[in-house]
């Protein structure tokens, strides 16, 4: 907690974390990282990307068990968020920094997740994994600066990232460590979880046409009230997802026109989101709520048009590699659920590299990117120690 | 409807009808009607409210039948709303100028009903009805002028207003003649209506407090989601109303925080606008409906408030005066529906001073105060004849 604290004040101004890649605090993180890296024995270095990596050998094999996540924030966040998928492993290679492994390890310090700074995220593993598009480089910064200017003024070589594409074979998987910035663990008041998947994502772009009209002197059977079917739509997404088993969806902005006390609302534009860790239950729930919506606004004569405009898939984790984790949590006598992540990782871009498995902790009522972010040190000491287990008997090298 | 042409050149540049009080197109308006109020043989005077009063006299009383209604128009309006309602009984008055009448009448144009330039409306009849507050002198427009000003520019004399007031004694009803603004002669295949009450109206301010949250690793069954509450309480007002006869009501404005795709929405505010012409329907309606946000976000575990912030009483029209204009429309081979007005008139102001009643007359889609707004010439002439026959057979003086 202490080293988090310390990490914490790597910030700009203002409440809470702001840690932006390619500034000044960036720079301050990875100086302190690189010096905790080191006394736990680790050769490190800055990769072409911004990652900071810190690797020991194996006595055995040169094959690589990857750990880590990434070093930034959201502008006012909190002091967990990513950080604490760094601190913790690099606690548990120091208990281990005299204990030889046969495999080699790596710890990694991935510069930019959040996607916050510019409209690009998850460089890091994206280029470990030779899926970064090189022509996001040019995109700016609110000040108008690139990302390749940021970068190069960081001392890295951007036009250097395609030759950090690792080979699959030479990597035993990805294990990252995270606040789990839900509510489920402390609900099921346990301090750790095993992720089973990385939900996939959908949206739903939606209008609803009805016909604008004085609220006083159209009488209620000659409306076409916009707003009523919009109703009916939120209520269904929301009936739908509560019976439905691995689903969660929200209507989570919606307007209305011309939205007027006194005015019978002519339209209502609104986005549903889907997410669920299995791709079909989310797929055919999109295509139910769309039939939905269309029969709600055809039995009221108004109406509609539904639009999917964004899609991704759920990425699942590794089941040997989270059962491992499992296990050694047990022999800490701690029985971690499988969750499912709703939120997107560094995990995420790595699945397309190595087999990944994600370990939770405990977040105080479910609050991240927020100041307000809080673990007990208990939970941080449960998770280091299931770290600590793994790392010392993995023997899937 | 060359006249109601003519008079609608009487505007502001732009599109449909924009003419505002005591302005160069007011100013031209009554030049144009004081014309033709002449030619009716009316003696015309403009009384220090801005009201064009164009009065003939009885043979056997000097008690008064009012008719009128307002010339201005809202900015971009149609050429009907107000007007048709000084043009129509102007004809009538024309048709009966050689036929003796045995009580006197007055027709009167209001200056400003719809209250777009000032923050004030239906100076006109409040000024005859002594309900007119003159600390409103003092309101400007958009430019900084007075009201007080403006009205001395149009050589008023806005400090004799508490002298227009009229003893009710004097007087023997007011009929306004008025575009429905609203579909149902339209859908109920009828030229005119009888309007049975100007409806009351109440409108609640409506809080939903619920908890923002991440729309991914929120599961369904932790959420607090302000939105699923408040679409609720849009379907249970409009259940309320629909299955309430003589009740609209509406959620017009629904505002949703923070308004984000991937957040569970935290806080909803919204408005409720309930209205009656039965003021007992609407005040149980209200406190219904306030029964009922408290049930449903109770039973969601939410937090809300609402509170009544206007409430204005219904007024009712003249049961006798109606009945007379019903049975001259009748005459004319017209049944006129009763239907209740859900929106103000100059008639609201008037009902304090004397017995007010409306006629409506159909208009194109319910559309008004738009450029579009239309009626036909058909219909026009069935109101203009009733007005003619009831003024040519009244006998309740």
């Amino acid at each position: 907690m202490t080293r988090l604290e310390r990490l914490s004040r790597c910030s700009s101004r203002g409440d809470g974390v702001t840690r932006l890649p390619f500034t000044a605090q960036h720079r301050q993180a990875l100086e302190i990282l690189g010096c905790w890296m080191e006394q736990a024995g680790l050769d490190v270095t800055l990769d072409a990307a911004g990652t900071l990596i810190g690797r020991r050998e194996g006595t055995k094999t040169s094959r690589t068990l990857l750990l880590g996540s990434h070093q930034d924030s959201v502008p006012q966040g909190g002091r967990y968020d990513g950080i604490l998928g760094v601190v913790l492993p690099l606690i548990a290679l120091e208990d281990l920094k005299d204990h030889p492994l046969p495999y080699a390890i790596e710890l990694l310090a991935f510069a930019d997740e959040e996607g916050v700074r510019f409209p690009t995220a998850l460089m890091g593993p994206r280029a470990l994994a030779g899926t970064f598009d090189q022509n996001l480089l040019d995109v700016r910064d609110s000040d108008g600066v690139t990302l390749s200017e940021a970068m190069s003024s960081f001392e890295l070589k951007p036009d250097d990232i395609p030759t950090l594409k690792r080979a699959s074979k030479d990597l035993l998987g990805y294990i990252e460590t995270h606040i789990e910035q839900g509510p489920v663990l402390q609900h099921k008041d346990v301090p750790i979880g095993i992720v089973s998947a990385i939900c996939g994502i959908e949206r739903w772009q939606v209008t609803i046409f009805g016909r604008a009209a004085h609220a006083g002197t159209t009488p209620m059977d000659l409306r076409h009230d916009a707003l009523a079917a919009a109703a009916e739509v939120v209520l269904e997404v929301e009936r739908f997802a509560l019976q439905t088993d691995g689903l969660v969806g929200v209507v989570g902005h919606l307007d209305v026109v011309p939205n007027a006390v006194n005015a019978v609302p002519g339209e209502v534009r609104l986005q549903v989101e889907l997410r669920s860790g299995d791709d079909p239950i989310r797929v055919s729930a999109g295509r139910f709520i769309a039939t939905q919506i269309d029969e709600i606004t055809t039995r009221r004569g108004l109406e509609s048009t539904a639009e999917r405009t964004y899609a991704q898939d759920a990425v699942v984790c590794d089941n040997s590699l989270s059962k491992t984790l499992a296990n050694t949590a047990e022999t800490v006598g701690c029985i971690a659920p499988r969750i499912v992540s709703g939120a997107t990782h560094d995990a995420s871009a790595m699945a397309t590299l190595t087999h990944i498995a994600m370990l939770f902790v405990r977040c105080k009522d479910g609050i991240s990117h927020n100041p307000d972010e809080s673990i007990t040190i208990e939970d941080a000491e449960t998770a280091a120690r299931v770290l600590r287990e793994i790392l010392r008997d993995f023997d899937g090298y």
